[in-house]
């Protein structure tokens, strides 16, 4: 082969997790491995209704080549929505992207350069880690006790082009950061000249109550805000949008236009046609109380077969639980046992950019059905309870 | 505003022809300057009927998150429309993109390091020199004839990562290289340890005769070949592929997913569900015959009006005319008084890397109805015979 690779591609490698979680899709298998959405939430009466009345009336337009910008009354509605949460932005500062995880490549093409310093938590959304990486930064993983990065580890990001934080049931450790740890972060950031990536799949997600506002609000200038509807619509529409102050955007954009000239026209006006009148005021909810029952059963199944010296936190949103198990015990070394019993999980080691803590696993609870969780569940005890015996 | 951006974003610039076409949108000019298809060749019906029986029969998968490779389907479909056209692939080497210019970002992700030569025509695509700009290549333009490069000037591509062609129906020129000189140009850049990167967005767009084989036809493990439907069904579901030599896809997989996951699932099943049962054998031929009569139309028209000490070559396919006009005259700096007098074109000095041909300009013959055609060539007539005359 005549191909010379660049440089950046010897950090472009399949995850570790990946080809591990493919014998997952064995049937037999309960799976609390998958980071996706339950389908049962997908909303696709209104879709089909969507998609006909889009052909029907602006075939043309929808079809046809379009602003890279995104669509108009899609970028409004989205500026509109984070005004509603206390965010003021004018449609002007949306980029409609083709997922959020576009979003993150073209960030971290606009403001990484190979060596600079890049913040993020521990642990952290692995997509990141690997949107980011095609750029070589240096990553310096922040400590984080259950409220996100610790105030004092801020120094360590000194000089990075950006934090990235999850502040709203991150993936992976389903954490919320209080509005008194957004708020000494922001203000923190502002004051060292950081800027902030802000990354809210799952804000919509809540059981209990709203998360508190954006970090953006306390520094817009300061941050880019990405969002995303996979995960309150349906994420094979591949749609997202990124936030950014008025001066980045120009970058961003044009960052967009290279990428793929636009996100899918026909894809955008069939999501803006679904939600124009307020579809998912009544949506969502359904999806929370869904998504609330198999957080319990998930609670409940962990309260009642997992051995002692495992530590977890019930997440008030989102997809998942973060274990953190016994010390010693390898989550990466106990996949395949777990596997074999008839669960799968992700390890958690993945989601650290460095010093990785290999007694960590992550659990989704949305996709299987509650009574599966609790066998998934119990399969992991059993899985963990003879990694134990042969550790000892 | 904190924000450092990276070194490669100052390569990242609007293009000068995109802020001067933004007042083509006026209505009342006859904008010979979109590269956009067609919208009365969108299968407006076909789409809706696919959309159809996509959400009636596999809405779950068609709205969850899917593999990064592409919907399984499609790429054998791929692989078997090219192996009819004698270029035969496995499905597995089929990587489906958001477009071909996705594509492009990927490739130059993968084989472009700051520094390294990258090799194109003169003149070139647009949209791909500004694909692989944020990567820092530093880009030959290789001196063509109208059959494409001229085999003596590919020394001046020793030691690129890649030589970028595309060889049917050229955006911008037209032209379409012949099987003798693909067969040289294959053969030499294999010699020399040259990989190919053929773009073919075009070649199904033919009015008398197919193109000959691909390049990769004749160089498999060299070269990289994209695709597109974007020209055949429609742009607006950004749809695109690349196919590469096995040793080069786990990358460009890696580069995929960490771009945006996954192009839409939802339009992946849509757009086969449309071409399954052969719609486009039925389907292309009209659009051929449609761009036929326009290009006719035009063909004429620039016959009739245009002053002497034009060139230009009858394109036999694709969506432009490349007009070459008399020593001295600028078209960028024409554009504005064209556009006064009611017509646009995209000046061609852009679509050179380096040593842009200021004389030249790019019309698009599609989108405009034929009698509106005459009309315009015959405002760009006027506005030329004006530049000659105070020009002499």
């Amino acid at each position: 082969m005549s191909f010379v690779l660049a440089r950046r591609a010897e950090r472009m490698n399949p995850s570790v997790i990946r080809e591990i979680l493919k014998v997952t899709e064995r049937p037999g298998i309960v799976s609390l491995a998958g980071g996706l959405p339950s389908p049962d939430s997908f909303p696709v009466e209104a879709m089909r209704a969507a998609c006909e009345r889009v052909l029907r009336d602006t075939p043309r337009e929808a079809l046809q080549y379009a602003a890279s910008e995104g669509f108009g009354p899609l970028r409004e509605w989205v500026a509109a929505q984070l005004g509603e949460r206390g965010l003021t932005v004018e449609a002007a500062q949306v980029l409609i992207t083709t997922g959020s995880q576009q979003g993150l490549d073209l960030v971290g093409k606009v403001l990484i350069d190979a060596g600079s310093g890049v913040a993020v938590e521990r642990p952290t959304y692995l997509g990141a880690l690997q949107a980011f990486a095609p750029y070589e930064p240096e990553v310096v993983s922040l400590e984080c006790d259950d409220d996100g990065p610790l105030p004092e580890a801020l120094a360590a990001a000194r000089g990075a082009r950006f934090l990235y934080l999850l502040p709203n049931f991150q993936n992976p450790s389903g954490r919320c950061m209080s509005a008194a740890r957004r708020e000494v972060l922001a203000e923190a950031a502002q004051a060292m000249a950081l800027p902030i990536v802000e990354d809210n799949p799952y804000g919509d997600l809540w059981f209990d109550a709203e998360p508190p506002p954006p970090l953006a609000v306390r520094a817009p200038g300061n941050t880019v805000y990405l969002g995303s509807f996979s995960k309150v619509l349906a994420p094979g529409l591949r749609l997202g949008y990124v936030v950014a102050p008025r001066a980045l955007f120009p970058k961003l954009l044009q960052a967009k236009q290279a990428a793929d000239l636009h996100t899918p026209g026909f894809n955008q006006r069939v999501v803006h046609e679904v939600i124009r009148d307020g579809f998912l005021s009544e949506h969502v909810p359904t999806v929370r109380a869904r998504y609330q029952r198999h957080r319990d059963a998930m609670r409940d199944a962990l309260q009642r077969h997992l051995p002692a010296g495992c530590r977890w936190n019930v997440p008030s949103g989102g997809m998942f639980f973060w274990l953190e198990l016994p010390e010693g015990i390898d989550a990466t070394a106990m996949l395949p046992k777990a596997v074999e019993r008839g669960m799968a999980y992700v390890p958690g080691a993945a989601f650290f950019a460095n010093h990785a803590r290999a007694n960590t696993l992550r659990l989704s609870f949305v996709t299987v059905p509650p009574e599966e969780i609790g066998r998934g569940v119990a399969l992991l005890a059993e899985t963990l309870a003879q990694a134990l015996k042969e550790k000892a």
